[in-house]
């Protein structure tokens, strides 16, 4: 797989701010699941955390069903639904049973206001916008936890007690899903602002939520962070 | 299964307005496929505007996992949107290119205003209520084709020129669904209702909005049987 | 005031369908309040009706308001849902009140198809895509009611029992609502699609909103027309 | 102006976690508007950032006309909006223009975290709820500015530099709103949860958009002091 999943308008995102990429993708959290060394309690949090981010990130995906312009973008957003749904939060379910929490307990989880934040903010992304922007919001999600996968996998020692996570993100279904989104973006793209995205007046707009979700991103692993220390 | 699936709301609901039930259940054009006397010119039409219809239809129970507010509404909702995407829609995909029209062509094909009048109805119940608002505007086509596949299943006979459509919506796969929406229709009732839903003040409301629905389904049959004449 | 309040945009999707625009914009209905021989019973379910319409039609304003993206769009569509509300209806319920017809009569009143397929159409036009998307839809009913008062109020009589009708539209009032949102739609349109918009991928898309509500307009005048047989 | 406004329901929402509701309503920031001690740069933080708080406030008032079922909750929501955007944010804009800053500005400056956590958070409450979902997330802050405004104006020395804020909030037109947003409130929860609304199975999560909007409004002032630290 190619590092923006074959996406131009990826690529430039990523330019954009390369700083906030990297405190993201490259934040202290992300090291510790690399190399093993992030305590237990933080996991335990992120992972109670993170299936309520999923519950309503499926939410936002279903969103994008309700503004798909094209067959394909309602393809896409409605296997993702899917996909998350049954697939992705089921890692965190499995993962969370063996601590002897339910699924019921973790979709009544209390939300970080870091969580809240993040995903109020792009559930109004789609609200306010259209397919585009609700995608430029759910963008750093998908991507990133694709290259973190990557990343980590590549360098990890086995046996990291993290390697499930690793695996999830690493793996060919969670990649190709990446390469799917990596697709349908451009086409997104293009379908709205024109040959040349670059040069169309909202431009700076999407990049903008790209960068705010990004961002905001940063801040739930420093909630994960919080809760190890 | 029985007749209303297991659901008292929805037997309360077909019963508020027994005529205009089945003007719907039994309007021409489904003794017409019943049959087999529908005219192939009407049932092409039908194909057509249906598969438009199930786009957005799609689009509407997407609306549902937006407003969820229970795991089981949310993972109903999901799973309706993945069976009506990638089961439902295919039947007309396949159908349809048996007549050598595209899935592309039947994406793009211009709306009768009977159907076009009927899924906004239900998006807009969805964007102006909360989910039961939504789920009661999308209950008459969920149940009413459940029940006339099973009406034409148990009284047509073989070799029916209609009858994959028939199996289709008598088939186990679809009367399951009818059964798990409407579990869930009544515990989303009894959840925002409470426990005798008839005497709370929305009653009449979200009755209204089953009514509404089952008489824009009277319509959209009209508009197929027109096409037949 | 210019023939299309200033706005290119407009010009250009009148244009598009121009017979389209006629049948709406010169239907027997208007031509009958033109000369005042519209069948009071017309005029008076017409006023019923355009009631409800205008209950929806603030809504989909304030929809407006939730998908401003700049300090104009959000003021313009603020003004608007006020006008609408505290200006435009009570035409319509002094009208009425006249007739003995209660505000509460009106927004209780049962809605054509014509009119629910109408508002519901323009309701998801916002809910699916972005403020111009919205926009190309609202835009028939605000410019064509600006053009049919402006040329009625030219051309007839005095002592027309449509005369305050007629006025209101052709008055200096609404034909600034005219001129401010033509100045919003040309603004909001360069600012989505660049400034040679017809050159941009959603010109289509964009202007197809606008000749679907253009369609549904004149359904709406033939469902008045058809209370006057 | 009764302490909750003549609402029951305001009354037992502030009952239910009393603290919380103090710890909004008797933040330090407040204490410093009502002794005049608040530092300066404080209180320019907190006003920029409230506009921009005003402008997405506005956009969810303007959901709720979206979302009105009767006549008095469009017309309640409808004239919000015309109050928010023409008065309550115009305050805001005289204030800046003082200290040298467009209202153009204000409408592009970065939204602090808080800031917007709170608004995303109940803009998403009106998309996945009815309108008393929304209205409970909107109710902190329509009526906490209005306690707090009297409390200050009761008790603050004249020649607060303060004076015209808590003159906006303790005068007669917001009480006047918080009166009518309050006749509205209990009628809205009536139409919706019966006459004994707390046995209504949406109590608990009706009252928990109230508590989480309250605790989203204590963080704002958070972000407010930091600014003058």
């Amino acid at each position: 797989m190619a590092a923006h999943y074959g996406s131009s308008v990826l690529k430039a995102w990523c330019g954009a701010d390369a700083a906030g990429w990297r405190r993201y993708t490259d934040h202290a959290f992300v090291r510790g699941l690399g190399d093993g060394s992030l305590p237990p309690a933080a996991f335990r949090h992120y992972l109670i955390q993170d299936y309520v981010f999923l519950v309503h990130f499926s939410r936002a995906w279903a969103l994008a069903v309700v503004k798909a312009a094209t067959l394909e973008e309602m393809k896409l957003a409605a296997t993702t639904v899917d996909g998350l749904v049954n697939h992705e939060m089921q890692l965190h379910v499995s993962t969370c049973a063996a601590l002897g929490i339910t699924e019921q307990q973790l979709f009544d989880a209390k939300e970080e206001p870091e969580n809240l934040a993040y995903t109020r903010y792009v559930m109004d992304a789609g609200l306010s916008g259209d397919y585009l922007d609700l995608l430029a919001a759910l963008s750093p999600c998908v991507f990133g936890y694709g290259q973190i996968g990557q990343t980590l996998s590549n360098a990890s020692p086995k046996a990291n007690p993290f390697q499930e996570w690793i695996d999830t993100y690493a793996g060919d279904e969670y990649q190709q899903i990446c390469q799917a989104v990596g697709s349908v973006l451009d086409q997104a793209t293009h379908a709205r602002l024109g040959a040349n995205p670059q040069s169309n007046p909202r431009w700076a707009s999407v990049t903008n939520r790209f960068l705010t979700a990004t961002a905001l991103e940063v801040s739930f692993w420093d909630m994960g962070w919080r809760a190890g220390q």
